[in-house]
């Protein structure tokens, strides 16, 4: 593909009128095509299917599961989510089905009560949060929710920028954290360096009750290429800052979305000031379910076997998606994007000023993309310009058409605010 | 039993001799029982293994429920709940396997965010809660941890004193909220007249967002007798009061503890309102799981069937509860007791400033009662007076044993407090 910028005008505006013809095919096709969630497909949750066939109910340690109890969750599933990820299971909560439920009673925690003696939140003036952008919308709504200032922290090839965090959360004291995802990031795909990590560690921040919401959703989730992420927690130790992590994971897209169990995983003190909280909230999460998700993953080797499985029937979309792009945009560098390793997402940048105009121009001819915005605090992305796109859930013949149809319209949009 | 009160300084001297030789009988054997909580029993659980049986995932409007989605329950599980309960499917969400969690949550957004616009909870200099007492422990707890004032409202026959609930409400601003269980209630069996209810609906209050936690966790679990409760939703549009109305129910004792669903109802205000905050919370709740319980109880007749089969296990357990306290005590008042018709305890009352003695002196024995006071806000039992005995989760061996042992502890510690 030619690069628009050699161009004349005319030769752009014959162009356009090309692609207009071609957008104009595609909108009489009445199109309906979803890239807009990182949701797995079909084919995917039909790999966990033998989990429902597990009936059983009694724990390894001999408890009845069906009754009430047991508030952190059964020792098999801390166990095997210990093993999983080189973290203490007596570090480790089991929650519902929901990390992000997890995460919001955490930082409810955190505003209500306060950690562990420290000032609740609701009592002070600001309380600010770092954001890496782009990232998760619904990290974001979560700090929004709570009317949180959010500092828009960009996202590096290691990682984020981490000058401009230990800068800022030395100064300020009402900087209370930051929510991140360290691997195969959303949208991204950025995975954290080891050096990334061993910072956050260490770095010197002015409110003692600083907490990192390190979301390591994608732990397990490669398409490309495994990547090993430094243990943060190995890191905090030698620092003495475990107490500022609060890690979380689960199996929302390892077997079912809406039927998985989470974890918060934390330090002894972190546990403890939870538990004192959790045990008023709660008298215990769903431990059938819990059985059943270790019964069905069983250990570290055939869960990682299992992923691979996830991986072969990701692989050929991100194949697609990362292939349209490079066929389209090559050596036309009016769309740049990221070439993740793992997880679910791709972003893209246009030109700035565009994301908005491509996603309504894609959804008029039935491509649904993740809103523009979507990836920053508040969805007011500064430039206009980054998407992201969710591979997972199409067919490969909806995604090939959907690829085909963002491509047209970053060009028809690109053109456009060349000519004006 | 002969009363205690006609009989000499001797005569006492004399009993408490012979019952402490029992006592020390019993302090060799070393026994192991334990009532204290409303655990359903083995065979209870047993009822329901079928529903592990259960594999599907598709819902009857072709949904996929192994996916993300549906914050506010699934069609089958709104419908089912709806018909169960009489109130409409559009009124319901459905949550995770704990009301309490859904308890907590609604406060915990009402404390953070207000309701729909009113000011929020942790804004005000005061918050005050009317607790009927005696009550269930974990409200309490929650309360309590909200640094909420609670004021206790006597149990009466027709549910709670009402003339004090509505001067009270009538009076004070801050008061903002009553949290009760109106059937079977937990521990004294208590069940809400019509008039109750109907006053509930219809009462003055001086707070504008006034809100009535209404547990009905054993709207079905009746023992002895079913009893229809007043549809408070049907009172409450008679006054236009709706929104005062948090209505909660589970599954937790009607298949599994752990493993159950729960609900919240409430008036169309109060539904938008909590899916605003909720969708921010999480993607949803485990819709697999709501799906399975539906599939397993099926529709109204078929649950209300099946709650016979938990009625059968549990009335001998009840049956020897009271007679035994019949026997010991019919004609001995030294301690009282409600005949409840149905949920899961039977409260008791030693004379004043012996509830804690008798509760610990079980205890020696190897007999595990609920704490003395825990039927109290914050534990506090201003007569130490009230016991609650839960029958459900020993053997009737177990239970016979544990009954004498409790009767005797009673006498004696009567005897002991005559003689003093």
């Amino acid at each position: 593909m030619i690069d628009f910028n050699t161009l004349s005008k005319e030769e752009l505006i014959n162009l356009k009128q090309d692609l207009q013809k071609q957008y104009d095919g595609y909108l009489s096709l009445k199109l309906d095509l979803n890239m807009s969630r990182g949701k797995p497909c079909k084919e995917q949750l039909d790999l966990s299917n033998d989990m429902l066939n597990i009936k059983d109910y009694i724990s390894s340690d001999n408890i009845d599961l069906r009754n009430y109890g047991i508030l952190d969750g059964i020792k098999e599933a801390k166990d095997f989510f210990g093993s999983l990820l080189d973290i203490a299971s007596k570090n480790i909560i089991i929650g519902g089905n929901s990390t992000l439920n997890m995460i919001y009673d955490a930082i409810s925690r955190l505003y209500i009560f306060g950690y562990n003696g420290y000032t609740p939140w609701h009592k002070l003036d600001k309380v600010k949060f770092l954001c890496p952008v782009p990232g998760y919308d619904r990290h974001f709504d979560i700090l929004e929710k709570f009317n949180f200032e959010m500092i828009n922290i960009p996202i590096t090839k290691d990682g984020i920028d981490m000058d401009m965090v230990e800068a800022l959360c030395k100064e300020d004291e009402s900087i209370k954290g930051i929510i991140c995802v360290p691997l195969y990031s959303n949208p991204t795909g950025t995975c954290y360096s080891d050096e990334t990590i061993k910072r956050l560690a260490k770095m010197e921040t002015k409110a003692k009750d600083f907490k990192i919401f390190y979301d390591n959703a994608y732990a397990i989730h490669y398409v490309y290429e495994k990547i090993n992420l430094y243990n943060i927690f190995d890191a905090c130790k030698k620092y003495n800052t475990e107490d500022r992590i609060y890690y979380f994971f689960s199996t929302s897209k390892i077997n079912f979305p809406g039927g998985g169990i989470s974890l918060l995983a934390g330090s002894d003190n972190t546990i403890k000031d939870t538990l004192k909280h959790l045990s008023i909230q709660t008298i215990g999460y769903d431990k059938i379910n819990q059985l059943r998700t270790v019964k069905f993953l069983k250990d570290k080797e055939n869960t990682l076997k299992f992923m691979d499985k996830h991986a072969n029937i990701l692989k050929p979309k991100f194949d697609i998606v990362l292939n349209t792009l490079k066929e389209n945009f090559k050596d036309n560098p009016i769309l740049k994007w990221e070439e993740p390793k793992g997880g679910y997402f791709v972003s893209v940048n246009t030109e700035n000023g565009l994301a908005k105009k491509v996603v309504s121009m894609c959804k008029e001819l039935g491509v649904i993309l993740t809103d523009a915005g979507s990836t920053y605090p508040k969805k007011l992305d500064p430039n206009d310009s980054n998407i992201r796109l969710a591979p997972s859930f199409p067919s490969i013949e909806e995604l090939k058409k959907a690829m085909d149809i963002f491509c047209l319209c970053v060009k028809i949009a690109t053109i456009d605010k060349m000519l004006a």
